[in-house]
């Protein structure tokens, strides 16, 4: 088997002409799109992965190095994209994953025909009269309580990011998806999330974009998400009804008929 | 997407370290393995797919020059071997893809580590000696039927080869899947296959092989059976207590517990 496939645990499922590709955010793998892929699947060809560290992935492929930066998770994305010759991409990025994408559109503008955001933002950190959410402080508290009780850490972060305290079996799987993850490499990727600051690269980006922004996002400001629809100048701003940081989990009718409209 | 893997309507699921490749038989696509399916996902990386002019693969790369003898057939399986960089393939074939994975095996036998039998037959003519089930004018009623009433013939041909009477639903589903195909193209591959002849070809096979002979099987005498198995120096014969000539839809529990012992 391909190696980059067994790397990434790459799975590709689906009927259809065009291909979505699927990429789960932080403290999270492939198995988060179970709930809008029934949607997609009769009518898209679909490759799901997980990042090297998270999921099922082989961990032995991951350094501390080459995942420093996001242009680690980038490379990710660009090694599957080639691996199995991907062209005019539909990428539907959460979180993280967004900036990822994005960052593999400028590089290979090719590969990509749109880029789909779910709860994106172009930088977490507060600064510079840039509302990102978090103060520096917040973060280094996170990491430092990740470091020190790392299942206190998912039991702390699952419901505050989850957001929807009616929905307690949605938020109990998230901490579950937290803590199954290594400790060390989900602490990096951490590091790597909130201190990534992608707003220099808007500007090059040349393929569309929609933007999903939470109502009610713990992780990401309504002001992050309006900071994109400026800067991206092919952008379409959709503001959800869901809130938290999760609309493909807790709320995926909206999310999948948000998507259908703008593939449509 | 890599042209190959749309071609071939190609599905990459399943976890884990080892590679099996799923190949249905004559008149049936990948969907028929969804019995058994769930018995080795967990455990194993799968390829399914679809040859070219069955299921859902691309019916305009067919051609009935390629496609003219099983060499076009063993051509998609090698293909796809390496569209994904495969090696060291578990192959489970059903039927003519038991004779299509071993020709394959042949040409690039550093692709596969085994093969898996299910109701294989090296030649499906009777003549000099050699019981294969069928006489000559057996095959030229059956293609004229095929050419005059598809759907006559499919209703005709399911039960014989289903022989499960008490089982109707399966019958029923063997029958939906013949006719669900386009009918020159099945013609042709009725015609591939039933004059095919492989047995100089099994002298030459290197990888171990496992036969799975059903214990009733209309289109596959014992006799078929055994010849494969005396004929092929590392193989393992295992008369199943299964009926008819789909023993992975009919009795897929024993077909699982068969492959799985096999695969210890």
């Amino acid at each position: 088997m391909n190696e980059v496939v067994v790397r990434n645990n790459v799975k590709v499922i689906g009927e259809g002409e065009r291909t979505l590709m699927l990429a789960h955010g932080f403290g999270c793998d492939q198995s988060m799109w179970k709930y809008i892929l029934p949607a997609f699947e009769p009518h898209y060809r679909i490759v799901l992965f997980d990042y090297v560290g998270s999921g099922r992935s082989d961990l032995s492929a991951y350094t501390s190095e080459r995942y420093s930066s996001l242009d680690g998770y980038m490379q990710d994305v660009l090694d599957i994209m080639e691996a199995l010759q991907l062209q005019d991409v539909i990428f539907i990025g959460h979180s993280v994953s967004s900036m990822i994408g994005m960052l593999a559109s400028i590089q290979r503008p090719d590969y990509f025909e749109q880029l789909i955001m779910i709860g994106p933002s172009a930088r977490y950190l507060n600064g510079d009269g840039y509302v990102g959410g978090f103060d520096k402080s917040d973060v280094t508290e996170l990491l430092a309580m990740m470091e020190m009780n790392f299942a206190g850490w998912a039991s702390f972060l699952a419901p505050i990011a989850m957001n929807n305290p009616e929905l307690p079996k949605l938020t109990k799987e998230l901490e579950r998806s937290f803590i199954s993850t290594d400790p060390g490499i989900t602490r990096e990727f951490a590091e790597v999330t909130f201190f990534s600051d992608c707003r220099n690269e808007l500007s090059r980006v040349t393929v569309p974009v929609l933007i999903m922004q939470c109502s009610d996002d713990s992780i990401v400001p309504i002001a992050a998400g309006e900071y994109l629809h400026k800067h991206l100048h092919n952008s379409t701003f959709r503001l959800m009804e869901a809130k938290g940081h999760y609309p493909h989990i807790s709320h995926p009718e909206e999310t999948i008929t948000i998507i259908q409209e703008y593939l449509k």
